[in-house]
């Protein structure tokens, strides 16, 4: 490559390491680059990383629970938003692996700063990837992990959101579904402790529905529907609400007459849904402004841990509640 | 740390970099891991990848366009199998990155393989991968690349499988459904076309109908459905249907009666409609048949380009056509 751009291997290096140290002029720069594209020259990002002590790689461990096509996009919308501030988000599967593996996977790729959604970090954990250099820890979750910044996604106002509109429609005897999924335990149990606390105090009732994901299981539930005695269900999310729509129509229990419904999440199908379906909207925050967060936090990996709540909640009042 | 152990320096080394030319018995290759582990050391992946000459990353640059469910736990499968053969599967996100600049990105990251879903990667990119050390290049979608082994994934076989099905209903104008929505083109395309093939020759005619995926765009297809003179419809997949079948059923046009209906996917969605709705169950192959596929060919990188197509389609027929 030396050859190719007439100067000495020593200025190649100097130039494609970008040391600024030692001053060499523009011409020779674009010179050595051009040799270095036309010989289809690729740097290590690992070698570089080890010279400049850091990286500029955002580590996303990925969800280990099925995400929704709203957080998905709304990840999708980070990655973008980083990118622009010319991160590189790496999402990385470490599927099998927990705790202190997990996190000790995670420290290994060097990161400067990790986006981490759900729980599987504690203070141990954000400790660990402080020590081995990343900059910024940021936890997207239910609960602060000391050390980290946290952006607090607490499902408990999208029970309590449901089930107030459903005590304000008049109803008193509330189901909630919770699914037997494994994983959504963490999305599920907040939003039955909402309807719990909009309701306490006013003598409604709430009772638990473990639900599956399947027809069969939604069958079963709608059949025994007149002996539970409820009017109303909060049924955890858009998906769950048709499963179960569909299981009480065919069991001709009148849907909102009979038992009124409210879904979450304001996916279209809702709106497709006769009648069509209420649903909790709920209202993550930008992608950009979480990237400009991470941003500063790496900017400044002294401050203190910073704690903002980003999960919002509102009906839409359709027509099965 | 040497201390801790009480070994020297060199002998942690040694050990933390499982150098095998120096012989260091059990029990001190054991306590240099414990002193290692109370230390809370975690050793740099850049760093020994960089003394290995390769990694165990297996890099999936995150496809671009939105992926459905099906994809979705296909993906997850194929990374919980790799990581079983003790590969670290990374997810790549490079938004807004193409061509030449995104397979430099990857190569940066001197990952030991590359599972390239979707198009966007070329013989040249192929090459620029291999040269920088990558053992390994998989494509998965639905052309071969020079170089590269392929998983073909022609979704013509899906049209081709819904168009026969609508045909030997007896139905013989046949409409598309072609999303509006950027990036689904790659797979929509070959949809319709095989939809072409499977009634060319026979007299029936195929008519394009593009839509968003808006209730007001499927309202207004649906207003002019009867001058458009079909009796079948292949919605694109399932949640296309869903949006079809609702603003024709609010129009007064019977499904099945007046136009046959189906959808592909196979969600649990489509069951829940009434008429329960006729879909192309799409067949992916097994993760853990795709991760050694990987592995054998990381294991022998100079094997000659495998090609297999790995896309089944089988009509699931209910109700709706």
């Amino acid at each position: 490559m030396a050859r190719l751009a007439g100067v000495s291997r020593a200025t190649v290096s100097y130039v494609l390491n970008n040391t600024s140290a030692v001053r060499i002029s523009e011409p020779t720069r674009r010179r050595v680059r051009e040799a270095a594209k036309e010989l289809g020259y690729v740097p290590h990002a690992a070698a570089r990383s080890l010279r400049a002590g850091h990286s500029r790689m955002v580590l996303m461990p990925a969800p280990t629970v099925p995400v929704g096509p709203l957080y998905g996009r709304f990840i999708n919308e980070l990655q973008w938003a980083l990118g622009r501030l010319d991160y590189t988000v790496v999402q990385y599967g470490t599927v099998g692996v927990h705790g202190d593996e997990a996190v000790r996977a995670w420290a290994e790729l060097r990161p400067v700063a990790i986006l981490a959604p759900g729980s599987g970090l504690d203070a141990r954990g954000v400790a660990v990837l402080r020590r081995s250099g990343a900059r910024a820890v940021v936890t997207l979750g239910p609960e602060a992990v000391e050390g980290a910044h946290a952006l607090l996604m607490d499902h408990e106002t999208v029970g309590h959101c449901a089930g107030r509109h459903l005590y304000d429609r008049g109803r008193r005897r509330i189901g909630v579904v919770v699914p037997r999924e494994p994983g959504l335990g963490v999305f599920s149990g907040p939003r039955l402790e909402g309807v719990r606390r909009a309701v306490r105090g006013t003598g409604a009732t709430v009772t638990e529905l473990p639900l599956a994901y399947e027809e069969a299981a939604a069958a079963r539930l709608a059949a025994r529907w007149r002996e539970l005695g409820l009017d109303a269900v909060f049924a955890y999310n858009d998906e769950y609400a048709m499963l179960l729509m569909r299981a009480l129509q065919d069991e001709g229990i009148a849907v909102p007459g009979e038992t009124a419904l409210i879904g979450a999440d304001d996916l279209m199908l809702g709106r497709l849904l006769r009648p069509r379906l209420s649903t909790v909207r709920i209202e993550l925050p930008s992608g950009r402004d979480l990237a400009e967060l991470v941003d500063r936090a790496v900017r400044d990996p002294a401050a203190p841990p910073e704690r903002r709540t980003v999960l919002g909640a509102a009906v839409v009042h359709r027509e099965s509640s």
